[in-house]
């Protein structure tokens, strides 16, 4: 689990790394969150020299990781993925096969956009509301039993105060943090411009991350987004 | 159930309207979807003439009409809610008590902006998707048992033929409007200006939900924005 | 020249007020900055006592008043504005005639969108351009004789030490302030309201505007939205 | 003058391509738009082999090309500059010196950027003062004068029949196309991501162009984006 694409292809193609060293029969899998046009480029070099490779990006966090109860999302032959899940399985709750090769990489990157989305929009409508007069639990409740209902309003609120065990309600400690967001978010926009898709709230949301960042937020959570709103 | 705080005011406050000719000790109950300021002011004026009123916003469409499961969300006292609670209940399952005269109001802009954002963004995540290769309905099942998840995309995919009875698998026919949506977005955009909130993402989706209407789709159901994506 | 719509109706047209208390043949001036329809709205209560009446919102700013340099946006019959107009002459360079009654606000609720959207723009511009390692002067210079030309960029410049005599250079001091520039967005998006029109780079400039304000520094001129993204 | 960085990389560092056969001590003047991270590995790729190299993109279209009216934005050695001085000034009127190996790609992105933004900000702001019932010549009139001004507004106006010998006044034909403004607008994204930088209103400007595209526009004039507000 690599930080960005360089370290991913010079883990595995550089000279004398994995895929000139490891054992024949390895399989190998790849676990970090990087540019999908990466993930199948080394998929493809690792075929090439006999090898069997799946790119399995996973999202819950150290939680999860911890818990056993991470998401892995999967891009390779699914006869990979049987031969991975039982490592997976040790890690992780649910294993999705995305597609081909590279695919896992863009589940991740939609998913983690429309995550951000929602984060940003249950925060606008949370201000709006509290600067209307409304409470911001009863808002949220409502929200909550209607067609607003969203994974970040459910299960991560990011009003202060409002549920317990979430990062806003201890000062936006621990959790997924704003600039790890805003790379994931850097990631679906290179998969929009490689594909000549148009993403505006995803684009924007990504905006607003940086220059939350840009103001000091850097390793808040990423429900801290809030105060740009309040 | 009036169009506009324009038509509510008139009925009301005009000469010889309601409040000048109900009679006396009347429950009002005002089902408009309309500016919470204006519902603040006729609940003003009921009250000054001695009539108990509540503003109660639906949402659920023709279809929870028709299966009373409308949700209704309430402003007024409490007391007046309980008053209008028999007559709610036989079209409605959800009635939620927002808060004071206009809470009604402003938890339906809210509710109603949210579910705008994550519509828009839903659409932007699988055309993304699509784009980069993935199936739609494997992207949706992914997102859905993930952290992208959302009412738009449990409830009312907008991709053709994910889902059964949606307004998406029946050429956008059907469901809840274009420009109905836009005008929401409105009210949302009322209450920000009111209260000097900023609200980037879903003023965003307002202007985008205009563009689709300007482009000719404005009785389409609000889940065809997912066509300027594709 | 009042604050907002609720001051002017109330002068012109409060109890005992202008309407009612002006002496007959008075030529009627409104240099605030407000709604077109409130505009249009007392002017054609003026019309009906037999009062000329003109709207006449100003650009330029303290230093344009106090050096006759003002630009004034006139709404009104032609007629009326020459009898303004050595007036008008006395504070102003240039007097435009913009239309009917309430057009000289819309004339100046465009005109400040859109240069709020290149004060935005020329920010973000000149950001990219230092963090990819140009000059902010060498780039103010190239884009200034090119196609990026824009009034924000050649007389305001935005980056500190570009130009003498501009805020920027002053830090942030004086000029147009942040929040005065957020409630002609503000105004922009009333018009975009009642008119139906989609505004996407206009309101993201007011949400923009109102989050700078919300971090603080609502007093600084508007220039200083370039620290969202230093 | 090639379309993209691989087609760049491809032809100057490819197998028996350019910095393989060109006689020694020629001067290499690439005049692509591209990222300015490929230019900058070619320039040092070049430099390693002994040649001297600027990147040089233009601005100006093949109207610019026909009159010798061109501007070059140049990256690398001023002493480099100034050998290629005679070959641009045969086509170009205007040429700047950017910086180092790579700044002349940078500053025609943030310039284009900045371009589509006020294109896009000129056109929001005519059809929003068009729907409250302005005369758009009038209205371009006066923002011209104004603060409003910028290039989109002064010499290529968006509206029709405002200006004569513009693309607006016939029908968005000839000059500079919507997909050429996304392509550019990209790489002002790319450039953002590779640098950090927020670009709110650059990305959705680029947004708006390829859903401009994508509803069938992609070969008219990039001025057409008006029509998505009219």
């Amino acid at each position: 689990m690599l930080p960005s694409s360089p370290h991913v292809e010079d883990v595995y193609l550089g000279k004398g790394r994995l895929l000139e060293s490891a054992r024949a029969g390895t399989l190998l899998i790849d676990c970090s969150t990087i540019a999908s046009e990466a993930a199948a480029k080394v998929s493809k070099a690792a075929a090439v020299r006999g090898f069997t490779m799946i790119d399995a990006p996973v999202s819950g966090g150290t939680a999860g990781a911890a818990g056993a109860t991470l998401t892995f999302m999967v891009g390779g032959d699914e006869a990979a993925l049987e031969l991975a899940r039982p490592v997976l399985s040790a890690m992780g709750k649910n294993i999705f096969h995305a597609g081909a090769a590279g695919m896992g990489q863009v589940a991740k990157a939609c998913n983690n956009m429309l995550l951000a989305i929602h984060m940003v929009g249950t925060a606008e409508a949370l201000a709006l509301g509290v600067k209307c007069g409304m409470d911001p639990a009863k808002l949220s409740e409502i929200m909550g039993k209607s067609s607003g209902n969203n994974w970040s309003l459910e299960k991560y609120n990011p009003w202060p105060g409002v549920q317990p065990n979430v990062p806003a309600s201890r000062d936006y400690a621990g959790g997924f943090g704003v600039d790890l967001m805003a790379k994931d978010l850097g990631l679906a926009m290179e998969a929009a411009l490689a594909s000549g898709a148009s993403t505006p709230l995803g684009t924007l949301a990504r905006s607003l991350y940086r220059m939350h960042s840009t103001a000091g937020n850097g390793r808040l959570d990423f429900s801290s987004i809030v105060k740009m709103f309040q």
